[in-house]
């Protein structure tokens, strides 16, 4: 093994270990975000343009569009697309991360994650719930009017909870939440109801309208992802120190607009390697199947690029359930696995059920090559048409012609 | 086998799985336990005398005396007791249980839980908490201002917000808190928090004042062992329709009061079969060691009786630190020797870290005594001098001759 090229990884696995992402306040895209206007809408993956776009994501949007009030109805929105009048980025680019279609616009507002120990911010959307919502692809009034709320009103509640909680140390509760059988990807329920439980009697305290009070609690404690935004934006935070070290090839992120996946390496800057998406393997809602699904979609795998979702699958094993694995040994396979393609392994974020085996830490470009064990995904699965929303969840690997081509670049870099 | 007895067994074993526990509504002690008077105390285990009591035990009625006005100092209490001005009672006979010392008075407010199945109603206190509180047998201001918060604020706020939500089932509770790593007996996390997220709304709505509603989420959120309790009453109502089953050979409770370890048998009525309680094994708070330690006490060995609890061990690896096992595969084979002493297992109950094997349940006198394997009990540790509270946490085995008596007593009930 070069030597150099081990020091550098280690170096990674050191900066991903030494992370300590922190919860430190509630903002808006427009406030924080480099370059936000109006008629910019961030989205999930590699770049990518309108017309290779897949429906879910067309059809988000057409919401966002209509949530910015840039168009009245679905065809002023097509149209306004259409005519160059809205510009599109990859959200990756503007240091934040969103689900499946990963929509971020002007008015949203983001959690603000702080890593206490580089001093980098990330941010993500708060999550909406299941079902029929816009990073599912859903757009209709009953969308548009849970992210006014989620604008209007839970997010001063949040960031005047904040203000009593003080900041929320993400790193401590993924560790919890292992313990506690989510892996934070497809399986979020005790994060969510921790992060519930460090809020809500602030929230209690802060929220003077008993309706308002009732809604923001209620959706708080409803949703079983909840977390799933907070750790991206955690993941984020954490990957993003571990960028640029010379000689490293250890990937920073991992990403899918729903058309293409595309990871980035360490040691290669900030270049997309990109390959056209899986379709994942899973369990479909009564009413639909394979047939109507859209291929793997959004910046939720920044999880697994920190260790987290199917790489401790291992100590999650109601999830297997959920995404349709073969068995409780199966999901404990898949963590072993996952330890044959990365650096080392997390010294906080631990699977009981694997005898406190630390989380499987830094996926090594090279690794994956040589072994053809490709990393493994728990992703949900959006209905292919625009508009629908939550079709499923299920398993997907990551496509081993992004890191054929990571590898390649790197020889040509690194003249090796 | 006898196949009689081996019918009785299952039988006893389908009203187990078939018992649906619900929590309807809260009530106070002297609206519901029968015979209830502002001078009689009920406490966990079998009946036992004040001369005979343990340290903490004594801690815990000195302080019931002086939160029920009774006396107004603890030397007063003590004198109100030799001069014989209190009854003692054993809580399982009033058709409730209690924690640890199990206090339970006049005043109290309790979980009224529904047994929907068989009609029958069991009740438990509420939680106190960690540390310097009365089941432990501490008995200071603290103790006594946080009784009187919880008969006064929280006991109104949650039977206002069971208005709101309707009746709670405690089965589907403790299922998906299996699914969370919680044993249900030292491991609480997930199914307190599940309760929250129950309750939490409607409490937001329920509880006017600002500070009242703070302090009651507060005190539900911060508390890892809320659900205990609840759970216990559940385990009540669930093993009360499974006594006096002509020939059955299965423990229907398992009780300590500090000093002796009780259970009774479904075929042999309500008599308790007794032998002196065991000292647990575990992990001490700092400051504290064995040398400190109460053996073994309260009711809440109830949830082993039902398949939680040391029962359970192998679905909570993250217990496992706690309570001091050796390892997450001691764990694991705690739950699978519990598999060789009980009838059958539970349908609902299940552990996905097992495969999803469901709780070994239904103990049966005779496997106990045949095999040697004793039923094992997750359990807190007590002081041993009143007044001080919980030292740690650990697990301990039922003793071996309270069985030995009961098989005894059944060779001579049944003439076999």
């Amino acid at each position: 093994m070069n030597p150099n090229i081990q020091a550098a990884n280690e170096e990674a696995l050191k900066r991903i270990n030494e992370g300590m992402p922190v919860l430190v306040d509630i903002k808006f895209a427009h406030e924080v975000l480099p370059g936000m206007r109006k008629n910019i809408i961030g989205h999930s993956g590699p770049p990518i343009d309108w017309e290779d776009m897949c429906g879910p994501m067309k059809g988000a949007i057409v919401g966002v569009i209509k949530y910015e009030g840039l168009a009245e109805n679905d065809e002023e929105a097509v149209k306004l697309v259409e005519e160059g009048g809205v510009e599109f980025v990859s959200n990756h680019s503007m240091g934040a991360v969103g689900p499946m279609t990963g929509m971020i616009s002007y008015s949203m507002p983001l959690y603000e994650v702080k890593n206490e120990t580089f001093g980098n911010y990330a941010y993500s959307t708060f999550n909406e719930g299941l079902g029929k919502v816009m990073r599912f692809g859903a757009n209709n009034e009953e969308v548009l009017e849970r992210l006014r709320f989620m604008e209007t009103s839970l997010a001063p509640a949040l960031k005047k909870a904040l203000t009593h909680t003080g900041p929320l140390n993400i790193r401590v509760l993924m560790s919890e939440a292992l313990a506690m059988g989510d892996e934070m990807h497809q399986r979020n329920i005790a994060a969510s109801l921790l992060f519930g439980k460090t809020v809500l009697p602030a929230i209690s305290r802060v929220v003077e309208d008993v309706e308002e009070r009732f809604r923001i609690t209620s959706f708080i404690t409803d949703n079983k992802q909840f977390f799933l935004n907070l750790c991206m934006a955690a993941g984020k935070a954490m990957m993003d120190p571990v960028k640029n070290i010379e000689g490293s090839t250890v990937v920073t992120a991992m990403s899918r607009n729903g058309t293409n996946f595309g990871i980035k390496v360490s040691g290669l800057g900030d270049e997309w390697f990109e390959a056209p998406v899986n379709m994942p393997k899973g369990l479909y809602f009564p009413g639909y199947s394979e047939s109507d699904a859209n291929p793997d979609m959004g910046d939720s795998t920044i999880v697994e690029t920190i260790g987290l979702g199917g790489f401790t699958m291992g100590a999650a094993p109601a999830v297997v359930r959920f995404v349709g694995a073969a068995s409780v040994e199966a999901a404990l396979n898949y963590s072993r696995d996952m330890m044959e393609i990365t650096v080392g392994q997390s010294p906080s974020l631990l699977m009981p059920t694997m005898n406190f085996e630390g989380a499987p830490t830094g996926i090594d470009i090279r690794k994956v090559v040589e072994t053809g064990i490709l990393p493994v995904i728990n992703t949900g699965m959006a209905h292919k048409e625009p508009g629908i929303g939550q079709i499923g969840a299920g398993i997907v690997e990551a496509p081993l012609e992004c890191f054929i081509k990571a590898v390649l670049r790197y020889s040509e870099v690194y003249n090796i």
